[in-house]
């Protein structure tokens, strides 16, 4: 098989997802993106390496589509319209035409799916397993990002979709996972899919944007990402577990052992949205979900206090939590 | 030594360097840029890797510094002025307090040289030695921004400053310098400064954005960089070799042996700026960039032609250059 040298794959290959605007088709040292709303340009960063957030030998496809659809998961909890995205891709070698393709084909769903383009990056060598960092950009709503910090007492709290699926499956692929057997055949590759591809919730940003205080995504688990809502509100919360929504999947596993409660609130990679929306809004703002084709569900409340985020069980005690979510390099 | 987790890498150090401007404090999911000029944002990624682009015990600010350096670089090659950068860091343990107050005393450095604060980024593990990826944006000029790609024949070559003297320092650090000897003391330090301190040209954004015709900064070596400028501006060029800018310790060292023009045309790592002036705005372009108190050295002529650039020696033959610079994972 042939390899690709650092020129051909910009040439040969990136080229190809170069953004129509402002990307030069990949030959200039910068991009110039034109046409920014007044309300601003969103920027968020995420990387990811080998080894870590993906398996080695996973399809660099895969991969890269993980890494983009994680930064348009930023965009769309801050209610943002994707636009565009730069990329640093480190590999330690000239990869081979057919690892060359799939990471392009990768990227190439993911700018379809999300509506963004690549305009510009690096590409550098290391002697290590290969790493992609993205730092995406998206317009802001008129009414301006909406803020992780903006949480007040009393707003109820929201989370799209399903928690825990992504956790689940990383151990369903680690072949960690209890009770794995009483999966059927689907739900094991509703978990196994969900931890590959992540959905970014784009069709929530109006509802964002009209009706919510604070919003983010799930990306490191719900106890944690709620803790850090929480912490930079100035609020506490609580949560009735009860409530959080689950995949049929995810519902066998916690019949089987409610142990697996512990995967869908610490476990990270979910990249659902968590919002805090005033109560007074809360029937607007299911509405504007239920136009939008996302499901909500309302799982707790925000409240008074500085301790951290209360998880409620259906006998009203607490949920001893001896982690809240993934931390990079702990002490 | 304490160490310092994530968590705490970022509040206890990386949030001093927060921007005041659409930062939120590096508490949020993302930044909000507002205040774009018309004109557009100027947008540019390089990445760093311990062990390729610098030395795994290489002081972190050192490194960090370069960083972000070299990304401000390129925006002074498109006219921009810096206004915010994001960060993506990856560590292979919870670093020591000694390191991370290094490594954010080295950001806080180029963010006063160079005007620019940090707005936001992502922090994550991985097995192998420390990298940093960087996505700098600069307002565009309200002439716009100044391409690779607009040089045409008969347009002056111009370089900043003087050319090889990081390539040589990098051999000088390698102890593969030949000659080394017969450099004084203070023309090591420069060449070994000129390696780890890049400058960025900001001053020569005016007279870029008012006379060039196309610019770029000279990252991989003057043979690659030049022959890339004119790939894509569809041309070839002439460089006189003798006119090459060149500092005391490096010019002492050509005079020892002539080989040095080698690393002087094909070694990397200066971040001076190449830009192509129009004739007919060369003596206006010259005065600003004396103005601006940047040297610029006229060193030869974009040409008809899509052969790569030719060097021309002093006695009228061609340079042979088996390589034209640096180029991540070759073939």
């Amino acid at each position: 098989m042939r390899r690709v040298g650092e020129i051909a794959l910009i040439s040969d290959y990136l080229a190809s997802l170069a953004s129509p605007l402002g990307s030069f088709g990949l030959t200039d040292d910068a991009a110039l993106l034109t046409g920014i709303p007044a309300a601003g340009l969103v920027v968020t960063t995420d990387a990811l390496v080998a080894g870590i957030h993906f398996f080695e030998d996973d399809d660099p496809g895969d991969a890269a589509y993980k890494a983009l659809a994680v930064n348009v998961s930023d965009l769309a909890a801050k209610a943002a319209k994707p636009a565009a995205y730069t990329m640093a891709l480190a590999l330690s070698e000239a990869p081979d035409e057919q690892w060359a393709k799939r990471l392009t084909s990768g990227l190439a769903r993911a700018q379809n799916k999300f509506g963004i383009g690549l305009i510009g990056g690096d590409t550098v060598s290391t002697r290590a397993p290969w790493w992609i960092s993205i730092t995406a950009f998206g317009y802001a709503s008129p009414r301006g990002l909406v803020p992780r910090g903006g949480a007040r007492p009393g707003d109820f709290l929201y989370v799209t979709g399903t928690l825990g699926d992504a956790a689940l499956g990383l151990q369903l692929r680690l072949q960690k996972l209890p009770f794995a057997p009483t999966l059927s055949a689907s739900q094991r590759g509703h978990l196994l899919h969900r931890y590959l591809y992540p959905d970014a919730r784009l069709g929530l940003s109006e509802a964002l944007a009209t009706h919510a205080s604070a919003a983010m995504d799930v990306s490191d688990g719900l106890a944690l990402d709620l803790s850090r809502m929480c912490s930079v509100s100035q609020t506490s919360a609580s949560v009735l577990v009860s409530k959080i929504p689950l995949s049929e999947a995810a519902k066998t596993l916690t019949i089987a052992s409610p142990e697996a409660f512990y995967s869908v609130l610490t476990g990270g990679d979910d990249y659902e949205i968590l919002a805090a929306v005033p109560q007074d809004s809360a029937s607007a703002f299911e509405a504007a979900s239920f136009g939008a084709g996302v499901t909500v569900t309302r799982i707790g409340t925000v409240e008074v206090g500085s301790e951290a985020p209360r998880f409620i069980m259906a006998d009203g005690t607490l949920m001893q939590l001896q982690t809240r979510g993934f931390e990079h390099f702990k002490v």
